[in-house]
């Protein structure tokens, strides 16, 4: 009989290809961890991510999920305790349960909160270097919220879709986009029902860019309308980046993780 | 006419040979920092720490003072700037100011502050591994804490020295020893007027030694009358420690500095 284990991962993204595997590279999380549970389960596992996270992005709670022979895996504590052992040490099992069988990553998840770390000072702090984006300038906040009010809702976001080649719906719901000023960072918060490819670090780019005076506040409108990656602004580059919490519909049949 | 100028310092120590300069390696925060100042001032620059840390260690309040021709460096902010553009990514200066003339970091320096934090979950948090010591147990602080107790105040610290061969005086007055627990992370923190070599790693791992039940509270009193170092604990790994913070005389003349 196997079992439906689920993950809440931490990992440091710097010297990783992204979370999907890949046939160019071993150094993704999905190939990581997939090599590890390989050898506990003594044959082939597939690992199911919430998403897809790209080169250089950092997660706190990842959550992701796979199917394991009870005799191999007789709990969650086993595969956590067992991943902790041998994954390396920029990866990490935060929380671990066993959850019921049509529970899926992807599928069931309901919502996602990402954060954007952004430094002011001219210099990124030292212990913080890798984890946040030094913009080196402080961008007006009060610009970016009044932004980012045209941001929230549910609209077509494919002005702020990296792939330009997506045949799919580009129709998400954006139900929060939060700008704290912690001293010299500023924080990004956002939580929606799902993200496209590159979104967020495209959001980034360009509320930064009308926080910087290069783009009116009320100018999101005609972005959001032009469905025109090239209406947006830049995208901001992944080591501020981190996937926070994902959250899932009751009906999976799961308690709520840490 | 010269400038005395102080900076505070935080610094990364993972892949340093420490603070002070030597002949075998250039990897060293004052090698860093003086080869940053030489240029600015076009010229030799002697640069005076509070004090040395070790290979390994790092800092967030690290003092340092050094003097300059005026018209190299018109203000602290010019030489500030001028580090934070030219030094590496791993250390950063994070104030600066003019200073009297007979200010120097460490013969004014009257009290210091060190932080060691230690992770009892069994594998270390991604993000903080470089700066943790991953001891995978939990100790009792309360034994910790009672063990602390004979520690504070004036004594001979010769059985927490380092330097077997020290000649000089190994009495110091540690003012306090703080024992947090934060989560699954125990912070010791120390002040006092002055610190032997390893000192402050020889007290963590002496306590953390009483924490894990191998060492009574109470055979501290024995461990400082000794006068040994063979009767105290291991000295605990450097990527835990921090120097957080020194103090200074009013009568040096400075105001504090962040």
């Amino acid at each position: 009989m196997k079992k439906n284990i689920r993950l809440v991962l931490e990992y440091d993204g710097t010297r990783y290809d992204g979370w999907q595997k890949q046939k160019n590279t071993d150094q993704t999380i999905q190939g990581k961890l997939e090599t590890v549970l390989e050898r506990l389960a003594g044959g082939p596992v597939e690992i199911h991510g919430s998403g897809r996270t790209d080169a250089g992005v950092h997660a706190v709670g990842q959550t992701a999920n796979f199917h394991i022979e009870a005799e191999c895996c007789p709990d969650a504590g086993t595969a956590m305790d067992y991943l902790n052992r041998y994954l390396p040490e920029d990866i990490r099992v935060v929380a671990a349960d066993e959850v019921p069988d049509r529970f899926h990553s992807r599928l069931s998840a309901k919502r996602k909160t990402y954060a954007y770390y952004v430094e002011t000072a001219e210099k990124k702090p030292v212990f913080d270097r890798k984890y946040v984006y030094g913009l080196g300038m402080r961008p007006d906040a009060k610009a970016m919220r009044e932004a980012a009010a045209y941001l929230v809702g549910e609209h077509d976001f494919k002005s702020f879709c990296g792939n330009k080649k997506m045949k799919k719906s580009t129709v998400r719901r954006l139900d929060l986009i939060r700008i704290e000023e912690q001293g010299t960072r500023i924080v990004f918060t956002y939580t929606g029902n799902g993200f496209l490819y590159f979104m967020v670090r495209i959001l980034t780019g360009t509320l930064l860019e009308v926080g910087l005076g290069k783009r009116a506040p009320e100018d999101m409108k005609a972005i959001l309308e032009a469905k025109n990656r090239e209406a947006a602004g830049a995208t901001a580059p992944p080591e501020g980046l981190f996937l926070v919490n994902v959250e899932y519909e009751p009906e999976c049949g799961c308690r709520p993780l840490p």
